[in-house]
This record gives structure tokens, C-alpha cells and sequence, in this order.
């Protein structure tokens, strides 16, 4: 084994204990049993291991900056995500760098090597709805600089992210709107590779197994949630021989597109078609009939994500704990979905 | 004259001819007549001129990066002008940095720092409502990186800008309001450090004055413009002995916010006062009732700033090229101004 390429995951293997407990121990860090120590350091010097002081000093020379990538910043969640991003981050002195992907996975890469480029001291991200795989990420890992991904995050394990339960949050969505009359419900859904809306779907279909409600698959529509494709699906909606009651949306978006149809063709909201959407948008609120929404809380979402990269950032012993924080959401009823009031 | 100190400025400060015109000779330009480009070579061998070669290759050392430095990212006029400079970006093969200044100048100077470190190939900038100097920009300038206002600039000659006729908007509005048979009309002004705010003031005064109605000191109320200043800016108009009976609002923000107050007191709108807002936020066409506003072209700026950016990059013979580009704005007439309809 060459002595400069023995890393802590070497002697974690070995010794058939965690990575950061290795990390700790060769820190010194009191939260080290002394006999655990000793154990690690006379393995670590048994195999030659070396602190990679340059990786070491580069991590040390801190510009302070967080780059944050996100598919659009026009949206309210992420703005209000960005505002919670840039107050936690302002308060530890760091100044915050924002880069659009617009939900094109060849602008994201691009992106992560100008923040490369840049030497950001730690990246917080949402994906694309285009990104499949994550190996544009490999970089930021082999450079030690640490990620957290917020909302829109990818099924591996090993990340560190900041997320809502949206599975539970569609479930509720679809509970409200069978509490309030509906029999036959459809989902306008997001691209499946994303996992927040395959969650989003699989709530859905939960609450509907949970009323006895057959689900079909005609039902769903997939798309890129953009205002346009909320007419465009109930276009295809009307056009089934079923008598749709229901409908919730994966995002508000494509919600104020459908309102916005559905109102042109004088079908009655709530009446003929209740309607719940997901992430309260500002327009949400003010359009007729107001839209019924999940309240998916941005500013705390973004407060946490940048704290727990903070955290990664300056604490190097704890860098390689990898976490996954579940903010609370909730359903804001509004008359778009409520039949009794 | 120590020679490694010889500028273009200084040749061109002695020939009393233009910058630009000794930066086009020493590049050898078509566009420099003969005479005056043997003229400027004469000048700049007698006074030892030396191309600054480091800063040429900085210059050419490209990160393909543009800088974005803005208030607030969650305005409507400001997400729209990123749109554009991304999409600007995007096809010069330009990726796109943005930091929120947040209104701190603080914040402005230590984003430029950030950039600076960042080695961006150039900046489009509009400036906080905090800003009043800008030494912080001389970084930019000394690095020989170009930047580019928009919207929001300052009042120095030198650079190169794209706005939008502030005065002629204002007047116009005001105008509105007067054909509207607004006779007492108020104004809620920005802060009248920047450029913009202090024309849509002068637009307003002036049309007052077209108009043969008196100005009064004590109907201009001045804040930073935000929702909740519209309420506590109406609180005082209505203790005030003038019947008022027309409100312009240096943006759409303040004029939600007042809108909202005065709904809830009953006053009626407009009826009772005329109102006309500025910038066309999304939330102006969906309130009731919907707010009468000047479209500022966002995408449009934004195009147009990045398009002046590049050229400013990659034509190092025209970079020093100071130009300002006016574009048009409109006056959107909705039913918070309209008492014929």
C-alpha cells in the first residue's frame, strides 16, 4: 500500500469501524474512548498514514463563500429558501453565490465546475428536473467540499439533506379532497426521476387505497409542471369518459394554469372540481377561487440546510455524518378545495 | 513620467481626443482615420506608452463567468432581468453568478470582494438603496473587469449603463392620474440617493407643474418602498389637512401595501383615490382591484446589459466604450387608476 494514499476510510476498513470515528480519534477529539484511540493510532502509524496537509490547508483557506444551486429562483419556495440561506449564512460571515440550473441538467454541471472554479467553501443544492445521475457531484466530494441537499434531493444514502415529508403531505392533500366530496381524483404529477414528486405521487395513491378509491392510471398526468401544461392536461382531462371530482397538483404552478382553464371553459371551482395544489406560491393566495396548498416552509428549510453545511464546513472531525432533516408542512385550506364552507 | 505608468488617458488627455479612439489606434482599428491614428502612436512612443501585457492576460485568462450583483432576487423586475441576462449568458457560453445585496451596502461591498476573488470575466450591477459611494467598485475597474448598471446606477459619466427613462415613466403616470381628475395628488418616493428614485420624483414634479397644480412638500413621502411602509405612509397622508385624491408609487410593493390599508379603512379605490404603482409586479394584475403600473422590461434590460457586458469583454479595443441604452417602458392602465370605466 503506498503510504501517501492511506486515507482514514483504510484504517476504518480495517479495524471494521465508522470513518468518523477514525477522523475524530486522529483529531484528538474527546468523544474518542481512550482505548478505541490508542487503537486507531497505532494502526494508523502501523500502516503509514499520513493528514493530507495539503487537502488540509486548502479546506483551511476559507474564501466564505456558499454556493447554492437551484433549478429557478423565481419560484416561492426557493426564493424564500435563498432569504433563509442568506440570513444563516450572513450571520457566520459567509457571503452566499446563487447559480440558476433551470431544470437543465447540462447547465447544472457547468455550474458545479464554476463553483469549483471558485473554490466555495460548500455547495447547498436542488436538482434539476433532468438530473439523473450525480456524477457532476463526484468533484465537490473528491475536493472535500461539502453539499447539503435541500427539497429536490437524490436517493443516495450518503448525503446530507434538508427535506419535507411529501409523501405525508400528499397524502393529506388527497385526504382533504376526498373529506370534501371527491370520488374521482386526479394528479397532475412531476417528472418520476425526481423523488420529491415520486413521493408526492405515491401519497396520493396511498390516500386513495387507504378510502377504498380504485387507483387508475389515467388519471395521472406527468409533466413539467409549468402553467401552460396545467391546461394542456386538463385538455386530456376532459377528454376521458370519467367524471373528474378532484384534482391535486404537485405544484401551485401548473394549479393557476388549470383555475386559470378550468375558469375559461365554465367548469365551477370548487363545485364541479375541487382543486389542491403544492407549495403556496404568493399568487396562490390572491387568485379567485384562492388554491388550497401544501405550506411548504422555504425560510426554515433553507435556515437548516446552511446550518448543517456550516457545520460540515468548520467541523472537520463531523464532516463525513451524513444527515437527513425532515421540516413539517402543512395544508392550507382555502376556497379552491372547500365545498362546505 | 514614470512610463510604465503611461495610460491611454493620459494620451488621450493630452491629444484631447477620446479614450476609446487612442484605445482603437494602439489596437491598429479601421476605424481610426489614418492621420489620427499616426498622430496617437506618435504621441504614445514619445511618452514611453506600454501596453499593460499582465492585464491583457488576465484579461484573456476567461472564466467564462458573468457576476450578477441585485437588490433582491424575489422582485418581479429583477428575476425577470436575470431571465434575460441568463438566457444572454447562456448563448455567449457564459455561466451566471448572482448575490443579493439585500439593500446593505455592506453586503454590496463584500459581494464585489467575492467576485472579485471569484476572478469573474465581468459584473452587471444594480446597487442597494444603502449605496452612496462607490469606491468599492474601483476593484472592478483596477482588475480592468468590466461592469455594466442597470436600472439602478449612479450619476458618474463613465460608465456604461441600461435604464429605463425613470423621469418620462413618472411624468407619465402622474399624467394618468390627472386625466384620471386627480387634482391633490401624493407621491410615495425611494430613497432619493439613487439616480431612479430621484427621477420618477422629478417625473412627478414635473407633470404636477405641466398641469398648473401647486407642489406641496408635505404630500411626498419618502421610505424604502417596502409593503408595510404603504400602510404607515397612508396613516400620515390621512392625517394631513389636504383631501388627497391620487397616490404615485415609486413601486408596486409600497402601492400593495397601501391598497390593502386603505381596503380595510374603506376608503374606495379609485373612486376616493386614484392609484398607480411602478414596475408591473405578478402579484398588480391579480389584486382587487388590480393595480395600475409602468411595465419595466426586465427581460428586455436584462438582454441589453448582457449583450453590453460581453461586448465589453471580448472587444478589448472597445472596452472602454461608455454607453448608456435607454429602453422603453409603458403605462399599464388597470382599474386602481381608471374612474371612466
Amino acid at each position: 500500500m503506498d503510504n501517501n494514499q492511506v486515507t482514514i476510510h483504510d484504517i476504518a476498513a480495517i479495524l471494521k469501524i465508522d470513518s468518523s470515528t477514525v477522523s475524530r480519534a486522529l483529531n484528538n477529539s474527546p468523544r474518542v474512548a481512550k482505548k478505541t484511540k490508542d487503537k486507531i493510532l497505532k494502526k494508523a502509524a502501523e500502516l503509514g498514514y499520513q493528514r493530507n496537509h495539503l487537502a488540509s490547508n486548502l479546506r483551511k483557506s476559507k474564501n466564505f463563500t456558499l454556493g447554492v444551486i437551484v433549478p429557478r429562483i423565481s419560484r416561492h419556495f426557493f426564493s424564500t429558501a435563498i432569504a433563509g440561506i442568506e440570513e444563516t449564512a450572513f450571520k457566520a460571515g459567509y457571503t452566499v453565490i446563487i447559480c440558476q440550473s433551470l431544470e437543465s441538467f447540462e447547465r447544472e454541471k457547468s455550474i458545479v465546475e464554476t463553483l469549483l472554479a471558485n473554490r466555495v467553501d460548500g455547495v447547498l443544492i436542488s436538482i434539476s428536473m433532468e438530473t439523473k445521475n450525480y456524477d457532476h457531484l463526484l468533484g465537490l466530494k473528491q475536493r472535500n467540499i461539502p453539499y447539503v441537499f435541500f427539497d429536490r434531493h437524490c436517493n443516495i444514502n450518503e448525503n446530507s439533506n434538508v427535506l419535507i415529508d411529501d409523501f405525508d403531505a400528499a397524502f393529506n392533500a388527497t385526504q382533504h379532497l376526498i373529506d370534501q366530496k371527491s370520488t374521482t381524483i386526479a394528479h397532475f404529477a412531476g417528472p418520476q426521476n425526481l423523488e420529491i414528486y415520486k413521493n408526492r405521487f405515491k401519497g396520493y395513491k396511498s390516500a386513495l387505497e387507504k378510502n377504498n378509491i380504485v387507483f387508475k392510471e389515467e388519471l395521472v398526468f406527468t409533466s413539467s409542471l409549468m402553467e401552460n401544461d396545467g391546461k394542456l392536461n386538463v385538455q386530456k382531462m376532459m377528454n376521458l369518459s370519467y367524471k373528474i371530482d378532484g384534482l391535486f397538483c404537485a405544484n401551485d404552478v401548473i394549479a393557476i394554469g388549470a383555475i386559470k382553464y378550468l375558469k375559461e371553459i365554465n367548469i365551477k371551482i370548487p363545485e364541479d372540481i375541487a382543486i389542491v395544489g403544492f407549495s403556496n406560491e404568493s399568487i396562490s393566495s390572491v387568485i379567485e377561487p384562492a388554491l388550497s396548498t401544501i405550506n411548504q416552509p422555504g425560510l426554515e428549510i433553507g435556515v437548516a440546510a446552511t446550518e448543517l453545511l456550516i457545520a460540515k464546513i468548520t467541523n472537520e472531525g463531523e464532516k463525513l455524518k451524513n444527515e437527513t432533516i425532515i421540516i413539517k408542512t402543512s395544508l392550507i385550506e382555502r376556497k379552491s378545495s372547500l365545498r362546505n364552507s
